[in-house]
């Protein structure tokens, strides 16, 4: 148990989502929260008049979403492709998110989506835990951190 | 005068605009409103969760607002690139106009733009009365419809 909360300590997730005019703050608040409840979110002023969404969160939430909408193929796969040293970079559809659905977005023709970086050592292992292997389905194997 | 209503009465305007989850129907209304203030907008429920602002509209205020934000070469060239037979089309930001800006759009953009299309059987005539060409700025000559 401590040993889940120490690496769980050392992972530091941060979630980000534009603002449009047109969409109010609370509406792109309520799209992270759906996916990371616990989201210390704070608003950062940009040039021009796109705002952006910020802050650190974590990943149990997640975790639950992969297995119920039973995605955890795709996640593999997006988590695969942005792995890069000790980073994982992907990103989330913010309206899909809004209604409650996790739908992972194609990084080069996403536009506004909710973009996700987990910072870990040992990125496999994160990804193991995350979004295992799957056989008809159902994964190979449910780690513990 | 009257010939002026009848030319205009001819000209059929359609605008539309996505309306994403995270954004209320108002305020996509008070982006197309700020450069159509005129259109009467109904909202089209489609499959999955994106809607759709629709309606007819009249072109006066865009008129004014290409004279004053002086963006008549880029409209003109936007009206040439999308006319085809007896149709003009092309997409203004959704988000500048929200902000009560003309920005005409030749990619796409995260929570899309605003669809115009222009239907007149002359769409020289419109162009020409909408964007002029221009010498330093100034139109070469201002048409009355």
């Amino acid at each position: 148990e401590i040993r889940s909360i120490l690496v769980k300590e050392g992972i530091e997730t941060t979630v980000s989502a534009l603002v449009f005019p047109t969409e109010p703050e609370e509406k792109v608040r309520h799209a992270i929260g759906n996916i990371f409840p616990d989201a210390k979110l704070h608003l950062i002023q940009q040039k021009g008049y796109v705002d952006r969404l910020e802050g650190k969160a974590g990943l149990d939430r997640l975790h639950e979403l992969l297995r119920e909408q039973k995605i955890l193929d795709t996640a593999r796969g997006a988590m695969y492709k942005g792995m890069k040293d000790d980073e994982i970079s992907f990103e989330l559809n913010k309206q899909a998110a809004y209604m409650g659905e996790l739908n992972f977005l194609d990084h080069d023709v996403a536009l506004g989506g909710i973009y996700v970086t987990i910072r870990y050592k040992d990125p496999m292992l994160i990804t193991d835990w995350l979004a295992p292997e799957t056989r008809e389905g159902k994964p190979l194997e449910e780690i513990e951190l």
